[in-house]
């Protein structure tokens, strides 16, 4: 037992189910000694299991809709309320378009929809970081966490406007981590994932065979949730207190991959089958 | 006389007076042979000199509100009316941030303005490339450059919204550049200029100081908005096919710097003088 | 006829025969306007063609082991004699593993073949930007290209040491780069090119697939070597004097990409043959 | 007490006095629980402090010149003699430049300096991983870190040929830790510390008023070598299992700076005093 995060306060966003990333991180953070509060929309609230985990760690749901400042306020405030205190770290793990969800292209994209995308998946976060701000929510070297994907600097077919919502996040990651350093010495990160078979996730179509090249590509495989919450913790422990305004990755080794044995004896096979009885 | 824009047409978007990037870029590829169209906002034609732009290389101008669908259909409608056929490049100068003329620092953004910003400086090139893909407006081959700033990457004390809106437009360069390349063979990047004295950057407070020090640090000294237009030529032009989904850091060298003698020698004077009589 | 190159002289090392880069690159420079020297070594003039190209392009050859700064500094000296005056560009287009053509494997490499690996494929590359600068054979503005690889990024299976060769080299660019922009107003960069099927790259075992696979995901296709000349020499040209201590990506799109449709699409072909006909 | 490293065992190359780097970092793999070997060269243990941190961690030193294969095989034979066993984390902090030592700058190499550089600083990380690689040395899961400076992606006045080998080494950590992690799951990373002040680093010329610069322009302030020992053990325990061929800046933020307030402010005063009186 480690105890990383004895007596940290936390805020977690966006635990659906089970196989959510923040859920894995969630039920780490409790074991490595931390409290928290969890929040979540209210239909996402209605339709996953966060009363499972909330009664397992011990903590509070504060229903929330991360594009609404009024609404992320109330989390800060109730929370601090019932952690006793500013919290220590806060999880962004928050991303949805609906480009995607109604199957529009991108090059035919909704421009409703667009912002939309990056309201929910981008702008939360600095919503998130301007809150606490405003509030003083966040003790001196607290650490803010968002979860990015490798869409933000390489692009994937069919990851549509993710790709630029991720971006911004990052970006976002990058400004208010210098302007929160600088004054309240409080760091902002991005962890990069490996594509993570979530709920939300498993949504996307192709996911599997994505799953499968990234998975040969990467040296160490494909990194799940459970690894995640693992690194996850680091990133909240006082360990890594000089780390701000990265995104990093921890993807297996994939991001520094160009093309791996597994990945090519794969895709050779593809031109190896043209036999005319194949079905 | 080197013709690299033979027969080459093209839209400009965004050049104001003499000092803009873009009314730069368009002498010269206008001295290089090419024709085309300009376009900028209502309220920018009628405080700017484009008129004498217009003149000078025989353009015609279309004004329009670049966060407006119908107003970019109707620019490249008219263009290939005037231009006889389609485009074989397009340039987009576009941005502008309300929280940066209002002074609203970082973590105090107005949200509606913070929308804003992404929609002038980045959305509005999305809707530029969609409009161009729906219409198949460029040909074969062509080329479709965007003006970023390494803020993209490296946060900058006072640029504030418009790094999240640089980072946002390179990664929609990316994204449709992924498929207006697979589709239609047209490229697009961004190019990430040394900062610039143009009317827009001399509102900036403390650009001055800024530019001082990014031309110490550039082994070449800054880039300026001649230099820009000479690069961007190279761009639009057939020896530039295969490059793709880049941003291209046009600045003297000052991306690939971490400190240069120059500049160390004048951050040392400024510890050397603490002399009373000083003023 | 563009004439992007009239006046210009340089030095082109690397040339073999009409499938190596630097011999395209040398045809397009010629065309350009350029007047130029080649070199290469002994065994190279030995094997391949370059009477030929010297004779179409009415160039003079140097031979020179580019590990020698004798042989380099001989190089210059006649070149400046044959060409009447200092050169305004040079290209590096050297490299060679002998690890590689060994078959060892990286686990296992032989650390004087790894030396010499870097010697020849980086190492001459600062010898022959040393020895330019010490001769001060270039003339201001003038710009010096060395040919690289994504390898220098990205792990790749079987690209084994040259690898880390083109990460030096890269690295030399960067800092000599400096030096020389500094200095003399000499710009330096590289280009990453597509994998392409020259002499020495069609004898890499298991190109063949690479290049498949690039092409796939690269939405514009491969960059071949007649792309590349095109490119280079506008890297010679005065269009880009404030472009250095870059490393240009020449790839049809490759390097921005994290999985492509038609890539994709392949990949799962691959899962589909398992029947048990099938050769 | 957070027992990170309970049950791991490590060597640890290049620790010289308290003001080391690697010496903080045993020190504390040391308190999360660790044990481990110390290496440095027969002349670093002469005349440094090696006897008082083995003492104060319980470790036993092997002399080794990290350029000998046959030294680190010793070094590693006798660690598993020594702690019983494969070990599980490795840490390689060995760097050294007679150039920069014999003041001769980056234009006027001397190329057996150059070339001792390279395998001083980085082959030798090579010559370490392919002996553990060679023995099996490592268990699954195990972790090598070596560290690196920004100065591998941005030219820094002075930093001379330590720049080219911080480069070298990273893609090695690249190579290799695509080889190691797909074979045996062992991770390999760099990390890319702030400018710190130790023994070697106090030597460097005018490294006071860099790390002024960077002090200020990083929102946390400079890593100091007790933050990196920090770090360091997060990354050596098994809570970071999928991070690998990372480059991973620890830096208070420098690296994805542009330009801060600080720096700025203390930057433009250097223009402010050029009265008369002045000495």
């Amino acid at each position: 037992m480690e105890n990383l995060l004895k007596g940290k306060k936390g805020i977690i966003f966006g635990a659906l189910d089970e196989k959510s990333m923040a859920w894995k991180i969630a039920e780490k953070a409790h074991e490595q000694g931390a409290i928290f509060t969890l929040s979540n929309t209210p239909v996402a609230l209605r339709f996953g299991q966060l009363d499972e985990l909330a009664k397992k760690t011990g903590s509070e749901i504060i229903p929330a809709d991360a594009t609404k400042v009024s609404d992320i306020q109330n989390v800060f405030e109730k929370s601090m309320d019932i952690l006793g205190g500013k919290v220590d770290f806060v999880l962004h793990s928050i991303g949805m378009s609906l480009n995607v969800r109604k199957k529009i292209p991108y090059p035919e994209l909704n421009y409703d929809y667009y912002v939309k995308t990056l309201d929910i998946s981008a702008i939360s976060f600095h919503k998130v970081l301007q809150v606490a701000f405003k509030l003083d929510a966040i003790n001196e070297w607290g650490s803010v966490v968002a979860l990015s994907y490798i869409a933000a600097q390489r692009t994937l077919f069919r990851y549509n406007d993710m790709a630029d919502a991720k971006a911004l996040l990052e970006s976002i990651a990058r400004s208010f981590g210098y302007i929160y350093g600088r004054e309240r010495k409080v760091r902002v990160n991005t962890i990069s994932q490996s594509p993570t078979m979530t709920t939300a996730g498993s949504g996307v179509a192709g996911i599997d065979a994505l799953m499968d090249f990234t998975e040969r590509m990467s040296p160490l495989g494909n990194a799940d949730a459970k690894d995640l919450a693992d690194f996850t913790v680091t990133l909240f422990s006082d360990l890594t207190r000089k780390i701000t305004m990265q995104n990093l990755f921890h993807d297996g080794g994939f991001a520094s991959m160009g093309m791996s044995k597994r990945a090519m004896l794969q895709y050779k096979q593809s031109f190896e089958n043209n036999c005319e009885d194949c079905e």
